[in-house]
C-alpha cells in the first residue's frame, strides 16, 4: 500500500496511492496516518478495508501533497552514513551510527516551497530514504527484531545549513531544523511491499543536474541495523521519522562548493519511491 | 501562578498550587498546559478564572506530581553555558549557544524514577533551569522581544549518559534521550512572577551531599538571548522546553569522576522554583 496525505498545510486528509496513481481519499475511514494509527493496528485495518473492494473518492489533482505521514513526535537523523559522502566531508567513517535530531515542525509536503533561512548562505541538499517506525521500540534484542517495527518507506529531504550546522559551535541540529527543511513522501510505502529496501538507486538533480547519485546497498549501517541501534538509546515511538543517511553529491562536498539559491528546483528520487520536487525561495 | 499536574503517567490532570502550597485540581475548566493551552491565551484564561475567587477541590496528597506542562513538540537544551562547567568539562567556553534536542518522551514527574540505561556505566546528573515557551517564535529581533515569548520557568534535570553521549561517536543526543531522562517540575512558575531570573540559586545533591552549586547568575548567554537565539534556526512552539545549561559539579567533572547507581537518590532545588527528588533504578 501507498499511503499519502492532501490538502492544506496542517489540516491534511488521509489517502492512498492505487495502482493507476490515482490519489483515493480514505479519510472517511481514518482521521490521520499519525501515531495512533500506526500504533493501533491501522495498517491492519487498512489492508482489510481496501481488501473488500470499497470504492474510495479521488482527490482531485488540484489539491496539495501533504507529507505522507503525519507530524511525528521524533525526526531522528543518522549521520554520515554512507561511506563515500564520508569522504566528501572530510569526515572519517563512523564506527557506531551518528544520531542528530531535526525539530518535528520541519515536515512539509514533497512539492512545497522549501525556504532558504534568513542570514543562510549554504543551504544545502541531502536525498535519504526515510524509514516511519510502527510501533514502540525499546531495548531491541537484534536487527532481525527491528523489521517487525517498520511501517514503511518515503523519502526524506533532509535540507541543511551548513555554516548553522558547522561554522557556530557544536551540535548539527542547529543547521537541520529551520522551517520547511524536511519534505517528506509523495507516499510512504509500506514495509510489506516489493521493495528491496538494501538496494534502491537514489537521485537529486538541481535545476536538472544530477548531484546525487546513489544507492542504498553503500549504506554503512541498515535500516534494520539503524532501529535496533537507536531503540538502545531511546524509545521509539508508531510515527516516529528516521531518515538514513545521504549518498555522496551533497553541495559541500563539490570542488567549489555550492549551495541553493532563491528559484532553485531540486528533484529527488528513489527507486519505488516516486519523486520530490521543491523550488527554494527566500525566508 | 505555579502551574502543576498529577495524576497517573500518561493521564495527568491540569491544576495549580496556592499560596498554602496545596495542589488545586483545575481540570474542569482546562484539558491540559498543553500548547494548544499556550497558544490560545490559556494563561489569561486561568489568570480570570483564579480572580473570579471560584473554589477549587484540593488535590489528594497521595496523587502523583506529573512533569509541570504536556509532552511538549521540543525539548532544546543548551550546552555548555555556565563558564565554570564548560572549564569542568574541560570544553572551551563558546562564543554561540550550543544547542542539541532531547527526545520529548523523556518527560517525567519530579518525583518519579528515573531509570539507568541498559549497558550504562556514566549516567550523569544536570540541574537546570527550564524555560517554557509561551507563544510561536521565529526570527525574534532582539533578546528584548523574547520576553513576551515566555510562559515560565521550572527545574528541568537533564539526565545524561556520558558515554553514550562522548563516546560513541558524533552528536550529544545520544546520551539524552534515554527512556525518563528529563524530569520536569515540581511547578511552571509563570514568566510574571517575582521571580529574579537571572539571579537563581541552583543546588544538585546525591545521596544528600551537594554535589552542584551555582546561580544563573553565572550563565553565558541569558535567557532572553537563548529565545532569540533559537528563533534564528527554528520555529519555537507554544509549550516547548528549553533547559538552559547546568552549574558546575556533575559527575563527569569530579576527580575522579562519579556516575550514578541504582538505589541513589538525587535532589534538586531552584530559588523559587520548589525541588525536584528521584530515586535512579536500573532499566
Amino acid at each position: 500500500m501507498k499511503l499519502i496525505r492532501f490538502g492544506e498545510e496542517k489540516n491534511e486528509k488521509p489517502g492512498i496511492l492505487n495502482e493507476q496513481d490515482e490519489r483515493l481519499d480514505l479519510s472517511g475511514f481514518f482521521q490521520d496516518w499519525d501515531s495512533n494509527f500506526f500504533a493501533s493496528g491501522g495498517l491492519e485495518k487498512l489492508r482489510e478495508i481496501i481488501a473488500s473492494g470499497k470504492n474510495f473518492p479521488v482527490v482531485s489533482t488540484n489539491e496539495r501533497w501533504g507529507p505522507c505521514v503525519a507530524r511525528p513526535y521524533k525526526i531522528i537523523c543518522i549521520g554520515l552514513n554512507y561511506s563515500d559522502h564520508a569522504e566528501e566531508s572530510g569526515m572519517k567513517i563512523p564506527g557506531e551510527p551518528i544520531i542528530f535530531m531535526k525539530a518535528s515542525n520541519t515536515l512539509v509536503g514533497p512539492y512545497d516551497e522549501v525556504y532558504i533561512p534568513k542570514n543562510s548562505s549554504k543551504t544545502d541538499w541531502e536525498v535519504e530514504l526515510g524509514v516511519i517506525v510502527g510501533k514502540e521500540a525499546s531495548y531491541l534484542n537484534s536487527p532481525e527484531e527491528a523489521k517487525d517495527c517498520i511501517a514503511g518507506y518515503c523519502i526524506s529531504h533532509d535540507v541543511s545549513e551548513r555554516a548553522f550546522q558547522l561554522e557556530k559551535g557544536g551540535q548539527w541540529t542547529k543547521g537541520k531544523s529551520c522551517k520547511s527543511f524536511n519534505p517528506l513522501g509523495p507516499f510512504m510505502s509500506t514495509a510489506d511491499e516489493t521493495l528491496i529496501v538494501n538496494e534502491l538507486e537514489m537521485e537529486l538533480k538541481v535545476n536538472d543536474v544530477v548531484m546525487q547519485h546513489g544507492n542504498t546497498n553503500k549504506m554503512i549501517f541498515d535500516v534494520d541495523y539503524i532501529v535496533w541501534y537507536l531503540s538502545q538509546f531511546m524509545v521509539l515511538e508508531p510515527g516516529d521519522v528516521i531518515s538514513t543517511g545521504t549518498p555522496p553529491g551533497v553541495g559541500m562536498g563539490k570542488k567549489p562548493p555550492l549551495y541553493l539559491k532563491a528559484g532553485d528546483v531540486v528533484e529527488l528520487t528513489i527507486e519505488g519511491l516516486g519523486k520530490q520536487k521543491q523550488t527554494f525561495v527566500q525566508a
